[in-house]
């Protein structure tokens, strides 16, 4: 049958059929699916039947292709983050319930903050963060706590990359960027103004290894009219030295899964 | 390359290696994954190969293989379960915090039922329902809520078939399954005691569609010593029909995405 016209295995061109879907495709056609994965329709309409028929894909009421349950099922088996959804997760719960606000817990993922779990309610300020979706670092409240407290050399690297302008709050300027990660570092917290999406502010506190690296970062979002993020900070602190121990204990079992341990591509 | 001795394609065969991982198997060997998929050592090295390498499988410290973090980013993904997650967390969130109790929100799935959403927290007893696995109906109570509440049909199939026995107070007769899910019917609500796990009692009730069919189940689980089920009765069924007018309300949505739209398959 062939290799549709280059190198690439019929394994990984199925695999990135499935990579094609990110947060802000839900939801693609068949030729969309193609274009993005830069493959000839007849491939593309063979190897996507066969992942509807073993319904890794699934197609909606508008006939176009959507991520299905049996992937949400097969993904949620993945033991990083479960592991740390189940130590993070009781301990975010607390601190939901004294705050009403959104509670996020991230990690570092590249160039990104990967949130790994979120708690809200109905009085939290509507955000667009995502369990499973990565948001850049230097906008959002877990990501500039887990860049602050980063390596020296991997500061430096993010500052020279391109800054995305997510609102006109967001700090795009290298030099007020390492200013502003040093005062992060200085203070112990890190705190961001409307630069990820106006109307919200947000408070994080890095999470720190036995070794003293940054491994995870806790952050509260809450509405820029009710801000007085400061005094978040004790409880966040406490929380996150307590889930600090929890994945420090957890440490020995047979899964590594943290994360220093996990592959460090953007 | 040939399709290592059958009929099956090089994708569904990658496929069934995902497959493979079940809660029961979170990590395998090469030679337990070739051993479940029924296929050649050869075959199963070349293509954990090429699912290692796109990372839907990473190796961990014991050189097990599980499922990877890229498939867990791309499992939630998935429309149906995100948006019914959406729509219940937050009700969820209010009978946490009234209750400090494991909330559970599940939909059936085949002759299971599927765990969507779980809160839980410090003071909550410790059980092993977890997002995204499956429990048999008959002894959960989510499950004895969403059965009870199934056409008679459907209750006969699931009571003709053999019900697996969790501990000694599972309803394994199914005489005696018909009578507990005619009285749950009547009564509105279900209630389980230590049928699915020594130490603790569940109460669930059914979340129904604008048509009257049974959706989904919002539970509670409690440890048997503090168990004073009934109280908590009112309260779910309160937010059960706020979520019942939520997901009522998202229908008219681009994505379909709910319960009876799912292929029904076991």
């Amino acid at each position: 049958m062939g290799n549709g016209g280059n190198g690439r295995s019929v394994t990984s061109r199925a695999l990135d059929l499935l990579g094609a879907f990110d947060v802000e495709h839900p939801t693609l056609t068949l030729s969309e699916l193609a274009a993005r994965c830069d493959m000839p329709m007849a491939t593309a309409h063979r190897l996507v039947g066969e992942l509807e028929a073993w319904r890794a894909l699934e197609r909606n009421a508008d006939n176009r292709y959507q991520v299905g349950l049996r992937l949400w099922e097969i993904g949620l088996l993945s033991p990083v983050p479960r592991r740390l959804r189940e130590i993070a997760l009781p301990f975010m719960q607390d601190l939901y319930e004294r705050s009403k606000e959104n509670i996020h817990f991230a990690v570092r993922k590249g160039h990104d903050a990967l949130y790994i779990a979120k708690l809200t309610g109905h009085k939290a300020v509507p955000i667009t963060s995502r369990e499973g979706a990565r948001l850049p670092m230097h906008p959002t409240g877990v990501g500039k706590a887990l860049l602050a407290f980063a390596s020296e050399e991997f500061i430096e690297t993010y500052c020279a990359r391109p800054l995305a302008r997510c609102t006109r709050h967001t700090i795009v300027e290298p030099g007020r960027l390492r200013r502003e990660l040093a005062l992060t570092r200085a203070r112990g917290y890190a705190l961001t103004n409307e630069e990820m999406t106006p109307g919200s502010c947000s408070v994080a506190v890095p999470v720190f290894d036995a070794d003293g690296r940054v491994e995870a970062a806790l952050g509260v979002v809450v509405h820029s009219a009710r801000a007085n993020l400061t005094r978040y900070v004790t409880d966040l602190e406490s929380e996150a030295a307590k889930i600090a121990q929890a994945m420090n204990e957890h440490r020995a079992d047979p899964y590594p899964g943290f994360v220093h341990d996990l592959p460090d591509e953007v």
